[in-house]
């Protein structure tokens, strides 16, 4: 098991990294000590994994949410009837909640705990690789609006972040490469040396070796820590993290929630910022061809599949949280390895990308 | 105008207390730097102080989202009305919002402004002598679920609070008693003195002597800013400030929101607080008189005046956010001017409380 530290001052917290930690009593017992537990997970996950997470947890007061999986149900009537069975069960304001699944889990759960008589303890325990080395990570939690993805949210720490790499097993293919956008985001943004690694590796992590999978969890968790340790509330260098982001998340919204995986809309997403950024000529074709290509390898799509409005996903990104007064504001790149801040961006500039990286609305005009 | 100041380091902000505020341009400008500006009030409000405050804000592009008026309309769904309203509008993270009215307005309008894309800037504005001396200060926010009040919400503090002693003339007569029990309260935890001076000039206080009023703000958010500067999270001493309110919560859930001002629930929870203290010999009778007698006189109920079983309070009580494992806790009083720490407090010396304060239930039993 290896053990990262994100430090925020008294809200510091560890990471676990290793296999097996889901049903780790000696860990849980090291960070629960409320006698009430609140489970939330899906119904993918919790056939896997519920039960031996419970055997852990011997002895306290369980109760159990299981959700139906996918992105769909990240909303506020989840989170009404997690609290609905916080409030029915009486738990107190010093009562646990463990968040067993991916993203979707994670955020929610995250949410509902800090919101749930303004905040109680919560744990992440994230199951898929995008969960494990993005979102558990960094106290981002939220849930969707019809108008905007992670639109209702609040920053809340977890206690402790357990990332059981033995869950990645029984994680489909598509799950697997959602979570491989997100890693390699974290070589584009700041981690040349770790691209270059990615670029080698990328079947070794698609075949499931372990040790390479350890590695690339280790790796971007250290990357995710630094930022969000120097800029907890994004007012600088954490909205780097976002790159590929304000594209994804509109695409998401605007092909309704599920249609793509996170990391798939990030990865289209992530090909727009760089058409953008060669556009603007900050970035080399060259460097273009090396991200592409090396998403293409990790499975991931680099043009959106489905006709969508370039005017709706615009319309999309303006309400896009790194904008400042309703003026789009993007993460673009500089090369591989160094992300700019959030830099205001004419629309004709965003339009001469959406429509390069958009296959024609069918019928011709696309608004 | 005077202007104190809550000291938590980088959240730290100024109250201002004056006549004319709701409308101070300067006052405005020094704080809010967007342009985008949502305001919410309700349908009480806005006919009376709306016009004139969106003069003070010219040159803003301003939203403006009227509630119906009461505790009833603060919910989960009243939220989802500002957040769509937000989104429709494209208002960025750097957006200001304005709560402009009492205490729902107040605790309603911080939730929203915190969940908004995780946290934008908010003013509080509050137009009712119980926000101005409580609710507006110290950022307790939050909305109401069927099983208990203020059970969804977070700590998140405001920009500024703009107490303008002005919109106190025209406040129902029953309002201005409800803020009194707030008043009062300050006296009995922490400031004996102040218990006197109110014990002087309760009636100046109802005949809206401005002097008197002003005073009563003054030395009661001095109060507020104080615990809250030592305790902004409620880990220790903040919890005083909730004598009566366990009881109190529980009775406006119970009576159904909206039944009793909120003042009146907390007048009371107080003296069912103050019977409990001498039941457990910690307060002189001598006390507890003084104490019932000068919430009479503020035009305040001490008893409740519809049967309520003391089964469902001790139910509702249960969940109460100073509960550990669900074990029940109170503020109670050794002295005027002197609160406990949450106190575990046995199941049934809390009964014999209630079946003393509570009116028969209709036909009998009360189980």
């Amino acid at each position: 098991m290896k053990t990262l530290q994100v430090d925020l001052g008294a809200r510091s917290y560890p990471i676990y990294i290793g296999a097996g930690l889901h049903r780790d009593a000696e860990v849980f017992a090291r960070h629960i000590t409320a006698r009430q537990v609140l489970v939330l997970t899906n119904d993918i996950v919790a056939p896997l994994y519920l039960e031996s997470t419970l055997t852990g947890l011997g002895g306290k007061r369980i109760e159990t949410v299981v959700l139906p999986d996918g992105e769909s149900y990240k909303t506020i009537d989840s989170a009404m009837q997690v609290w609905d069975r916080l409030l029915r069960s009486k738990f107190s304001r010093n009562a646990c909640l463990i968040a067993l699944g991916g993203g979707v889990i994670g955020d929610l759960g995250g949410f509902t705990a800090a919101c749930y008589q303004r905040g109680i303890p919560f744990i992440q325990m994230p199951t898929t690789l995008l969960a494990q080395v993005d979102s558990s990570v960094g106290g981002k939690t939220g849930v969707n609006h019809p108008l905007g993805k992670n639109m209702i949210g609040a920053f809340y720490q977890p206690l402790a972040v357990l990332a059981d790499t033995e869950t990645l097993t029984t994680l489909a293919d598509r799950e697997l490469s959602s979570g491989l956008a997100e890693v390699i985001k974290y070589g584009l943004i700041r981690d040349p040396e770790f691209f270059c690694w990615i670029e080698a590796n990328v079947e070794r992590l698609l075949h499931r070796d372990a040790e390479a999978l350890a590695f690339a969890i280790e790796r971007s968790c250290i990357n995710k820590a630094e930022v969000v340790s120097a800029d907890e509330h994004e007012s600088g260098v954490r909205a780097t993290l976002n790159l590929g982001h304000t594209f994804g998340h509109a695409i998401e919204t605007a092909a309704g929630y599920g249609t793509y995986l996170h990391g798939e809309a990030v990865a289209i997403g992530i090909c727009m910022a760089t058409d953008l950024s060669i556009r603007l000529g900050w970035l080399s074709r060259e460097d273009g061809v090396r991200i592409e290509e090396l998403l293409r390898r990790a499975r991931l799509p680099v043009r959106l599949t489905s006709a969508l409005s370039p005017h709706r996903i615009l319309d999309l990104m303006a309400v896009d949280k790194k904008n400042v007064d309703g003026r789009l504001r993007l993460i673009l790149l500089r090369a591989i390895g160094e992300a700019t801040l959030p830099m205001e961006i004419a629309a004709e500039s965003v339009r001469a990308t959406l429509e390069q990286c958009l296959p024609p609305l069918k019928g011709g005009r696309s608004h």
